[in-house]
């Protein structure tokens, strides 16, 4: 196969400052960079779609967590599925596609070792969404940590995100209750209708969560899996289940909170309800990705997983749509179409 | 045996109102009440010594909990121990010692099914610390919720209390490096004298507990047993190690609160380190405390255990003395003989 020509440069978002509070116009900068032939051992990765995700927030800000911050002027981490392009890994030849943390960038130069073919066939936003990292995320978070048991209530907060919509229909094919907690009356409604769920909270429309909460989940809430954190969670504490678990995704609410996380206060119903509350991140499972993604192909294949995605073309747009997440506006999977030609 | 004679009158202590904070002197009344024969299955018990708990300022409130609230107007609940004087109880003869939720009275009538013999020879003040409920709640609080391993680093609030003295102990017993936490210079010289702790850190000595949970536990901390609540939690998870376990024991620092709990702000720190907090209530394990309570006697005979009581004499001093435990000013088991010729 005869290389193809590539351009002498390419876009680039980089991290211009760490925000204090929601990234803004000052957060990122656009830039263009040169194109590097690949050295021994890597690859150059054409990028097509690049996922959005609520975990970029933490991975801007200087502090310890599960990956190092992104330093500014630092390409912005992301990942993102692509096409190679170049190279002089054994493993990988021009026109393979692939996944891995690319980068906000068209063009990816990395080590072979970092990114992972995409199974034959697979559609380059499947490989973002069910069997992506947000399917891999959706299926241990609720399987391993919440470890739900046919007839057991599940409660889902960002229940019509790329996560929340998965855990709720995983939930579902497990025989549980789901009732999912979204904001607004459309994604309560793709709740109900497409994503498994046998009630919908619009939290933006209720005064009164907890008592909603109890109103629907009238047993108690033996699994909650959590990707808001705040005064939702707290409301899902004061409604655990004897024995109850809540499986911590992720606090979207408070990622850009300026003055301090806000701790569960409720989190003393842990003790008088005998429940645990364990977090975990998804790369722990890598060793069983494929054990998921068999089990998620055979639900899609069945017609029995149904997904949304919100694409939003070029990676200009990347900055801003990221604020998407944070305000709400999305239904189901983010994401940038990087390469405006992709299918 | 004849019967002893008793008083036509004993003393009892009522919850009188629900205090708000810390309760004060109008949250009890001390009475008289008439002695009554005891019915069918019930058993008259002369009570020598009271256990003050923590716990009992959350039974004092009027919310869902483990045990439903006292009522106001009710002798106040407490574990105790005492004397059969009447019994009508096939299991239970006078002279025999029990122990159970006698009430802070003198003389407590009660069904014979809610208590329960002491082991012959088993002094008074031991059955309500290492072999009561207070041993109970460290062995499975640790053992069980903490899943303690050799090597692992344990750090213990309210360590120089009735629980925290016990968890350190078994936790140096079973391999482990030991950090407690307490108030004051004379208790931290305790735990590191008697109570096995292998660093000792004084909270009120310390502008910056989190450095100093870290300066003591250099590779993290593996399990956190919270007594206490608050500001100690939140050092405690910014110092958790990979996998690491908070056992929820209680809450001390929160339970006179009247601006609402405090919630963990840095609960997070669960998903960064895959962590997992976890309730527990003592009673759940009540199937298992024979089990328990064998490996804690063989622990004192072999002199591998120390135990401190702070006994305050008389049941009108009760109510006092309650204040103890949320000013720290008790060291060890707090008590009250309420029979000034027990041993």
């Amino acid at each position: 196969m005869s290389e193809c020509t590539l351009p002498d440069t390419f876009t680039a978002v980089q991290l211009a400052e760490r925000p204090t509070g929601l990234p803004d116009d000052n957060t990122f900068q656009i830039v263009e960079q040169s194109f590097e032939e690949p050295e021994d051992g890597e690859v150059v990765v054409r990028v097509t779609y690049l996922s959005l995700d609520p975990a970029m927030r933490g991975w801007m800000d200087d502090r310890r967590s599960y990956l190092p911050p992104v330093g500014i002027g630092d390409v912005m981490r992301g990942l993102a599925v692509g096409e190679v392009v170049r190279s002089r890994h054994p493993n990988f030849a021009e026109g393979d596609r692939v996944s891995g943390s690319l980068g906000w960038r068209q063009l990816a130069r990395v080590a072979g070792k970092e990114v992972n073919k995409l199974a034959p066939g697979v559609d380059w936003k499947l490989a973002l969404g069910p069997l992506g990292m947000v399917g891999m995320t959706a299926y241990f978070g609720l399987l391993e940590v919440g470890s739900p048991k046919e007839g057991e209530t599940v409660l889902v907060s960002g229940a019509a995100g790329a996560v929340g919509s998965l855990v709720c229909q995983i939930a579902k094919l497990k025989g549980c209750r789901v009732v999912g907690i979204a904001g607004g009356a459309d994604k309560c409604a793709l709740l109900e209708k497409d994503f498994g769920a046998d009630a919908a909270i619009d939290y933006k429309a209720t005064d009164d969560l907890t008592a909603a909460i109890r109103a629907a989940c009238p047993k108690g809430v033996d699994i909650y899996f959590d990707n808001v954190g705040g005064a939702v969670l707290d409301a899902a504490l004061a409604n655990l289940a004897f024995g109850g678990r809540v499986s911590l995704c992720g606090a979207i609410s408070q990622y850009n909170a300026t003055d301090g996380i806000k701790g569960p206060a409720n989190y003393l119903a842990l003790l008088m309800q005998r429940g645990r509350m364990e977090g975990f991140i998804v790369f722990d499972y890598a060793a069983r990705y494929a054990e998921a993604a068999r089990e998620i192909v055979g639900w899609l294949q069945a017609g029995k997983i149904q997904y949304r995605y919100d694409v939003v073309d070029g990676l200009e747009a990347a900055p801003r749509a990221l604020l998407k997440l944070f305000d709400g506006s999305n239904t189901g999977k983010l994401l940038v179409r990087v390469d405006r030609q992709a299918d």
